[in-house]
């Protein structure tokens, strides 16, 4: 529990923003496969800051060093250990806040839970921990290639632009050529405008990354506790500032009825499909082999330059300014993030499938 | 995992719909916790079908017989074991769907991943495996009482038709005053309306319940992979037929910037408090002492008695009209699971919160 | 944790000696495996009371109902939840030790634990717990069958009288011959004669169980901290009245040094093997495919009908006089529980190692 | 499960002995502890090699570099996580042992769980891995202390020396004053000259490390398969080199009779306590505020520079001559390690009792 995710494939991550690195163990992996560096950092180039004007302007450091479990470029079924440094940090953009709680951050509820909390930079509440989970998807997602398993993470809405189009409409592969991750050029457009204009407002935005999962084999998922749309949802609400996920046709549809929603089978070619995929290739809980799909709904980042009231640790009210380089909008990052909780659970309920039949 | 729920406090439920008995042992639950039996049973009857016209005819047996874990009133901090014995069950109806898979049920996906399945209404994919988690859900309920937190869900939404007011605006204890346990009572009717005329086109339709938790204490939750949302959203998610999780402001207002959406801090006559509730009551996944609210979406129930195209196990196309008593909306039944699985989280996240300092 | 054993597999046990029932729920067991009811029932019958003059004389039921899991004669992959009816109790034979203590039992740890305890019969540390363990040894038995792998425990010692040799001099089948479970047919006598002298005084008797396992493949086992080796202990140390555990030549030959210790490898027709087995079995936490043995220690049972020291709830010093039908020897019983605690775990580690690649 | 170890308190490790570092993340650890980084280097120190001529004479670095989870000198409630660099290690020692199994070493069963291994100084397998629990016992001694609870391990046997004494007849101080830490200087003088000689012979010898627990309060442990006793099983058990467990009286005195065995109760001086303690200060899984002791085997350290026969990757036989700077006897060295493993027992389930009472 606490800092670990993950049953089989089992992530620990560590760190806090201005601590002395930010790092994970990922253990449960299986052995044997081969680990090629340069997908890694082109994974963690995704998710890095400092690449557009709509992302903070920090240059953090996210090169990988690795501590353990692979040899002679394989993984050897040890646990990985992994760290990323932290350098180039500015603790005294915190000192305003070591006293004073930032509204809508962890701040608050850190101090009164623990007595005690990390303030630079919001220490372990930070979205800089997210950095371990890109390591970690990263490397599951060679393994889960090598099943055919793809897993793809766009930006569908920002603040009130929305994409307006399914999925199966769009060349996801158009994400990568726009720095909001927007499938569709002329949305892409719209949410980069916007976002400009609420970055010079001082203030921030939010929005939904949609994620497309194909090649999924059926039979992953289990029943009633442990349904593969649980896990992930489960995974996504664990992503800092995330708000909500549904799968499938979700909140979206909820006036369809059931004649109109169920997905019937028929036979294509001597292979058993569904007509309609509403269920977003999961149902009770484990994979049919269509294309898994799902939204994750993240809010406008709390750290915004505008004056914001709140009081300090002796309840004493103040006014607090938010100094440093914070993302305008959270969501081309975001995606990085999503894609690698999804490849995380899914290995591990690929390697837990396993274990069902003798 | 698998069929198991919760930390401290371990919910493993069995049984499938049409064998001998649905039940569950609730290990972890704190001793000398005094149980009212009438009010495990007044619980049990909110989750009953064959209450109104608009759930399923079926005169399920939902009486409880406890197996262990209570001595003289009390528990005994023991796991509590209880069964729901299936009484008046008629696998008959299912006899059809033996060979044939029902559209957007677990059938398929069951018969692929493990070889074999009890077809009989369900097996243990059924709705009805959730009598279990309200009889935990009773438990922890009076455990919470104790401690002043109080749990309540509603349908907020039925097809097309939405509430239209936020949790604060609404008694919230309107809700007991319909079948459809929705606290407006205008909406109400008009769903009611709604989901006749539904089930007279031998048809289902889906919706939203609303969940909203009062006198949760500071400090719930654990930061990154233990956050009381995604646990919350895990919980949830693992209920029949649910497809999506928001909670605070959700998916709804995403349009909100950061200096909108900031849940800005004041003291209020000496106690630190916040002038708005965007974030539903837990910043970084830590409770912060306000309400938490969230949605939870329940898609229309794939038992139809509309023929519905399909295949059977060998593959071969078949059409199908399932028959049986069914729902033809779940939402007045769910609720009570809501309830249930907010409540086992809950008391699960306070008995955790207990280790978190010597 | 509390009550459920596991890591795949997930064997959760309830109930109280003196309450309505004994049971377990058995969960992540594979599915399709075909259940022998015959086979089980014999099974219990080893573990069952009331069979000799050495034994209790209590006539337990032990009949196991099976509430879910098995469809049409095999496991579903779904939890197999099971009772066996606690009938013929007599709990007015421990009214004594409502206020008293029961000296070495486990009756004051409980009442300062938990604030309550059920004391008929030690309620949940009763030694009846485990005939949970024995039907679930069984189910799991069934499966490693199908895959060779064959587990015998016997007695080695009572008291002062050793059986004094290793177990490849021994005929294991043996020990179905003699109510003692001793594979030598001399010991044995001398091991019954002792026990019932010691019955005749009042007194009780511990010794020691020795278990083999036959057809462990390679590769069981995890490494640091889920060494099979460690598992095992941990599964032994679980049962009631246990002590020690040691496998291999574990506090025995702690007088060889490294040369004459290690198990030195040689080329055996073409296939891997080591010329001795000090190591029984396991190498680095991993079996090695040789056979696995090792020793359980138990303590004299705690119930005697000699008169003890103890005090009462308020403290007051008091004399006890334990009544009932007590086993002056838990040896033959115990035999039954290791075997199926062995069971559990080298099902669990079979499924575990099947993750371990892709 | 895997390389992670405890309920509430979770310790994972990572690392091979010639990879670039040893490490670990000690996660569910309480807020507010004060680390004393003094204390945690006198705590590595009686683990390390090279201090005296009865262990190993490499130089090791065991210097931890924490790189998170302590903030102003107090721990913050996050996942604390360190590093200990591997320097000065030989890796072309090893190099023989690429294609050899070396004899009761972990080489083969790694080599045909994984189909990989890395074979420099047993990679993952080497004893150095206990370097990661010395630095989490330590911090868990620390928290441990604060409510005192006090635990030392020392020799009580090396080959077939026997220290002849319970632990209450011995100032367990004095194990500091001898470099196999036994606390009978007499004896200690026989263990060393043993040793001494075992080493100039190229050999090795195992032993016994006692472990007492003292000030552990009433209550710790669950019943049934979390037995306080079953738990310290477990992890002594996972110790490289392990081969048994026993406490209490354990395997020593099985011919004891119930009544000889039994500890009884009497009132000394208003409060409750035992006339005896062959129960190990445990009764029903559950510590009853009496000293807990124990006993844990550890055999001939597999490495010695004798020749031996092997066979190598394909099967061919070779003979093999280990060569490096090893243990002749691990047990002065190990004491370290099984304190380290039952402080953060300990730790664990005093912080999980806490949960048993609302």
């Amino acid at each position: 529990m606490f800092n670990s995710y993950g049953n089989i494939i089992r992530l620990t991550t560590f760190g806090e923003s201005h601590g002395k690195a930010i790092g994970g163990v990922l253990d449960g992996f299986p052995s044997g496969v081969r680990i090629d560096m340069n997908y890694i950092a082109s994974e963690m180039k995704k998710r890095r800051p400092g690449q557009s004007e709509i992302t903070s302007q920090r240059d953090e450091n996210d090169d990988v060093e690795f501590l353990s479990g692979i040899f002679e470029g394989k993984t050897t079924g040890c646990p990985i250990a992994f760290v990323v440094w932290n350098k180039g940090q500015k603790p005294e953009d915190y000192d305003d806040m070591k006293n004073v709680f930032r509204p809508s951050h962890a701040d608050y509820t850190y101090q009164l839970k623990y007595g005690i909390r990390d303030y630079r930079g919001g220490g372990r509440a930070s979205a800089r921990e997210t950095v371990a989970r890109v390591v970690a998807g990263a490397l599951c997602k060679l393994a889960l290639r090598a099943i055919g398993i793809n897993i793809r993470a766009y930006t569908s809405q920002v603040g009130p632009i929305k994409i307006g189009k399914k999925y199966h409409e769009l060349d996801l592969e158009e994400a990568d050529n726009n720095v909001i991750r927007c499938p569709d050029a002329e949305k892409a457009k719209e949410m980069i405008d916007f976002i400009k204009q609420v970055k010079d407002e001082g203030d921030s935005i939010g929005g939904v990354v949609s994620c497309v999962i194909k090649g999924c084999p059926i039979g992953l998922g289990e029943p009633v506790f442990c349904k593969l749309h649980a896990a992930l949802g489960n995974a996504m609400l664990s992503i800092n500032a995330a708000k909500g996920f549904e799968y499938g046709n979700g909140f979206e549809e909820l006036e369809l009825k059931g004649s109109e929603q169920n997905d019937m089978f028929y036979n294509q070619g001597g292979s058993i499909t569904t007509k309609s995929n509403h269920s977003g290739g999961i149902q009770g809980g484990i994979s049919n082999g269509q294309d898994i799909y799902f939204n994750v709904a993240f809010k406008a980042p709390a750290s915004i330059s505008k004056q914001q009231d709140s009081v300090d640790l002796s309840g004493q009210e103040k006014t607090i300014k938010i100094h440093g380089r914070h993302d305008p909008c959270i969501l081309p990052r975001a995606a990085a993030v999503v894609e690698s909780m999804a490849a995380i659970t899914l290995l591990d309920f690929y390697l837990l499938d396993k274990t069902r039949q003798m």
